[in-house]
């Protein structure tokens, strides 16, 4: 079984959607991918950064749930990083209402000593200098390293974000992103584009509309299942990203044709995560039920044709 | 194998797309529909309407392609109907510039008498009445009957699209088209809400997005498939609904799993039609093609997932 290294925001979020509104609750990217690849059993460490408010019953919530917390630092005069964001009634737009960055603003991530030869990094939505620094400290050549990003890197710091890129095995981006990154309209155009910037594979997501995996000439479709109502999306990409990673250090196949399956358990473990509030959903998610939903999967996209 | 008939509009279309655009073309929904459907090499025919403008040899075209058209009334003083759009530049959003109906807007279809038993009756967007019509002409009960219709007639003849409805076994719809038929948001509440009108299957159309299968609490999906460019979206969601009623008709088996099949097929197909102008990519696919597409259609969907 591959290790796992996973650098990203812990973050109290503030969610308001059709359905309701939180206080601040346990957020941030590096929570949502570990709890998603949790569900694996993997040797997995969060690598992140938190104020002296971040309550230690969530350090532990983590710990308990199979994840090395040991380079979370934890800043005791800091504030932990705050986001707040209100949903439109389609679910599929949102204003951010609030980011307090604070001790977000100096994140200098340490990985831990015993994960700096981890199979596989997952950087996770940061400042490209901060997801680079991560990759100089790995002492072995990883695996895969999967990056995820978003379009505020592209406007504010384009070349940093290049340099992360080109370094990279897996990019996981929106659809809007890939356009924006790659200057293309077409999904294929701009995923072959993004290939010669560096990763091997492209992972574009769509939100309720799935999610394509792009290697080279080969492409493969997960689609989002069908819900009857959609909670709040706060969390589906970095618990996408998080069954992504998850699945393959668990079966330490890096293939495509096994890539095609980490893609089906991302797209199944997103589609807990947006049917409560925050992590709710994730925190008491039973194999069985990963597994009935993966059924419900096959039946959704799988079919036997006869040739005509 | 089953006996099609195909009851819809016959066209001239000039259309605008971000690639070029053309003079007035053959089009029309009975043209889409049927030529999608030829593929199957079934026995089929087209009800519908033309004025004295219409070219023979637009006639002798389908003709070529084994559409029966002796149930396309001929106006000789009429003209035939004209629609001319504009797409925007993400091909998703189009303008009408004109919508000319001439010969259509007295449509009195007439179902040949060799065709009143035939198995599965394929009743394009049209005026609920005229569908309905169609029906009543029928001596036999189809085997399936499947429509197709549009917010036009929500907005303009909601009891007489609720009468027909009710009568059908699968209607295709888009997702917008769907929300507005039910006032629900969610395409899985939408879908159900639809089954209650009558149809036991539906179909939900998102266009790039693909399209959605829904047979009570079963739901199969369908991904357009990933394209360089879309050249002219004209005839899509027509050559889709033709892919599926003619595999149908082929192989006899109404069944959901067998429909399935059918609309991998009509997606396969859709994605040709997209390629060029009009009807012109259609006009010579060949076999070899189409079964290289589904083959691109297994990679782009199909796994083998190990469970964890």
């Amino acid at each position: 079984m591959g290790k796992l290294v996973i650098v990203g925001t812990m973050a109290f979020d503030a969610i308001e959607t059709p359905f309701g509104k939180t206080d601040k609750i346990l957020g941030g990217a590096a929570t949502y991918i570990g709890l998603s690849a949790s569900h694996f059993n993997i040797d997995s460490a969060a690598v992140s950064v938190v104020g002296g408010d971040f309550p230690q019953a969530y350090l532990d919530f983590l710990k308990n749930n199979n994840i090395d917390v040991s380079g979370v630092e934890i800043i005791k005069d800091g504030k932990t990083f705050f986001w707040s964001g209100k949903y439109h009634n389609d679910m599929n737009t949102r204003d951010t209402l609030a980011t307090e960055l604070n001790t977000l603003a100096d994140f200098n991530p340490v990985v831990p000593e015993n994960y700096r030869d981890a199979d596989i990094v997952m950087l996770g939505n940061l400042h490209p200098i901060v997801q680079s620094s991560v990759l100089n400290q790995m002492t072995k050549k990883p695996k895969l390293v999967v990056l995820d990003t978003m379009n505020f890197w592209m406007d504010s710091a384009l070349d940093d974000l290049h340099n992360v890129i080109k370094n990279v095995d897996v990019i996981t981006i929106n659809d809007e992103e890939a356009r924006q990154l790659t200057g293309e309209y077409s999904l294929v155009v701009a995923a072959r584009k993004i290939h010669t910037m560096g990763p091997k594979y492209v992972i574009i997501k769509k939100g309720e509309h799935g999610a394509l995996l792009f290697h080279n000439e080969n492409v493969f479709f997960a689609p989002a299942l069908p819900l009857e109502e959609v909670f709040d999306p706060t969390g589906a990409g970095d618990t996408f990203a998080g069954g992504f990673v998850g699945y393959l250090a668990k079966t330490e196949d890096t293939s495509f044709e096994n890539m095609k399956n980490a893609v089906i358990y991302g797209s199944t473990l997103a589609s807990f995560c947006v049917e409560k509030f925050g992590t709710e959903r994730m925190q008491n998610l039973s194999n069985h039920e990963v597994h009935k939903r993966l059924e419900q999967f096959k039946k959704l996209t799988q079919y036997n044709i006869k040739l005509t």
